[in-house]
């Protein structure tokens, strides 16, 4: 298993991880078609608000495979940018995909498509080591506030390297803190419905052999009270021009949590997580309601160590399956991004990123 | 099944509803020894507070019943006593046991145990009634407030009749609107890590005929944001002096996000869960820790309708498990108890106890 969430093979196809086997299974799946690609967004096959940008633009190239023909393109293009509604870099990456295939004559459509693919995902691979150097230069701050030799750090979801080429968003400042020597653990919130905390990022910390500690969606809280978290950072799907942060549902309560017992809260994203056509993100953002079988049912393994899945609500009783929450700009402490750290305000961004 | 979480059978003994096996199989358990009502208190066979006093109650009987003998009686008391840290009625239900039966007649002490804690139950059954009128008044005031001619109410944990006899508390008034003909819908959180919302809740209200939904305990805040929830109303295990909350796990996270979206947080409980002894919930109510394996494991239904217990973290990670949390008083537009509504303030809840 590579530490990367997807890869072109020697045949020309796209292979990901399956991230809905993850921890219990460590598979791959081949995308061959772009309406592969589509399947693997819908169903969570891949996951995070980078890798989903990634595999969109891959899914324009092998749409470019499938038929080098500009119309066909375009309407597939259509199809993947539809595929998931609340993470913005799915659109952002087929717009930067389309907008340079639209004067490209046929026959080197997929040359250009493939080439600027893989640009896509090296340049998010840039954003997170510049992401995983001013957020840890921030951790050491905070250990310099806190008088501590190490540092209790709280994330909601995973926005580890399974979410965003290569070392995640949220989790790229913990991986370099670890890199540095610093004595980090991480509160990993399991993050129901789809447990992306307990099967995704306590997976890819144990693999970095970082120290953490899976919690319930609801201890967070506690903890905080309790003087147990130094710092908060979780990544996101979409961030308003003023600042405001869609991100995995649950994110917004954490927030507050943090902001009531002043405790920094930061959001980690790269310059493609931006809707800068966006301003007001509790009204405008929209929000992906999934189905109730992902709250109703649970998958694990049984002490044979075999993948089963089990039905935790009653037969009765009907569930309701948000995906994502906004954490108003005001409970957000920094925003850290490829550019530096910034406030979340709608003039600190545009500063930053004019 | 009866509609009690617990009754006295012909013989003398306990009976009690399994609650770790509901929703999925409705059994009962028989308590014939104090230690018996010890290990259904531990491994959370019962549990809620009213119903956890209960039991304790009814532990005292059965020590009674083993050896009426008051030296032994005490050492059990204290063993009952200390089976759970952190729900307050259990000492006190304990307390009044003892109390009573200090100077009995060691031939008398069987039936005075009896009678008190058949006592202790009445008592809580019209506690509980009280707390579903006054509930349910304030209910139909939020529903003028609002305008709506429907309400829907948000709960965390179970604090139904499953928790405390006969109408639970926070659930009483919610069953009252429902007999008041009130169209009360309920989103009821899942509760991890025991889910007792998903399994407990969502069960009762089903068995009522109450319409409701089940959520992540993620989803309460966006719900909120969204305007889509017009109170929240949960239980508690203990209460200070001065109106601090401790209650299932994630409840102080639901109090912030009422509070950050001006909904009102109402707390339900009866006369037994005030700690008067204790001020500053936050620094001083002692909180459970329980085992990692109530995080890491959960229990369900495979296909087959079989139940099912599977492990949904990865093998490597550990995890946390505190039992409650505290909402501060702040927090709080309200106590309901069964002698009406009061401000979560210390000198509110003077006035009305003294």
């Amino acid at each position: 298993m590579k530490y990367k969430a997807l890869w072109l093979t020697d045949e020309g196809y796209i292979e990901v991880i399956d991230q809905t086997k993850l921890p219990f299974e460590e598979t791959t799946v081949v995308l061959k078609t772009s309406e592969d690609a589509i399947v693997a967004i819908k169903d969570m096959i891949v996951r995070g608000a980078g890798v989903i940008g990634n595999i969109a633009a891959f899914g324009i190239y092998l749409a470019a495979k499938e038929d080098n023909n500009i119309e066909s393109i375009k309407i597939k293009a259509k199809l993947i940018r539809e595929s998931r509604p609340t993470a913005v870099n799915l659109m952002w990456a087929v717009d930067i995909m389309m907008e340079k295939l639209l004067h490209v004559k046929s026959e080197n459509l997929l040359e250009v498509a493939k080439n600027e693919a893989i640009k896509i995902c090296d340049e998010d691979a840039n954003r997170c080591r510049l992401i995983a150097k001013y957020g840890c230069d921030r951790f050491e701050e905070i250990m310099k506030e806190t008088g501590k030799d190490s540092i209790n750090v709280l994330t909601h979801c995973n926005a580890g390297w399974l979410a965003i080429v290569d070392d995640g968003s949220a989790l790229a400042p913990i991986y370099e803190a670890h890199r540095r020597g610093i004595d980090v653990h991480v509160w990993v919130d399991e993050t129901r419905p789809r447990n992306q905390g307990a099967n995704l990022t306590a997976w890819e910390l144990s693999k970095s052999d970082i120290k953490h500690t899976v919690i319930p969606d609801n201890t967070g809280g506690y903890l905080m009270q309790q003087g147990f978290v130094d710092v908060c950072i979780v990544g996101a799907d979409r961030v308003s021009a003023q600042g405001d942060v869609a991100n995995k549902i649950g994110t917004y309560l954490k927030a507050l949590a943090a902001y009531d017992n002043n405790i920094p809260f930061y959001v980690a994203l790269p310059e493609g997580t931006f809707d800068f056509d966006i301003v007001d993100g509790v009204k405008q953002i929209p929000i992906e309601n999934r189905s109730e079988d992902e709250v109703t049912h649970i998958r694990g393994v049984d002490e044979d160590g075999q993948i089963k899945e089990i039905r935790i609500v009653p037969k009765n009783s009907s569930a309701l399956n948000y995906g994502f929450d906004i954490t108003p700009n005001r409970l957000v402490t920094g925003l850290i991004t490829e550019k530096g750290i910034c406030k979340a305000t709608q003039k600190a961004i545009k500063e930053m990123y004019q």
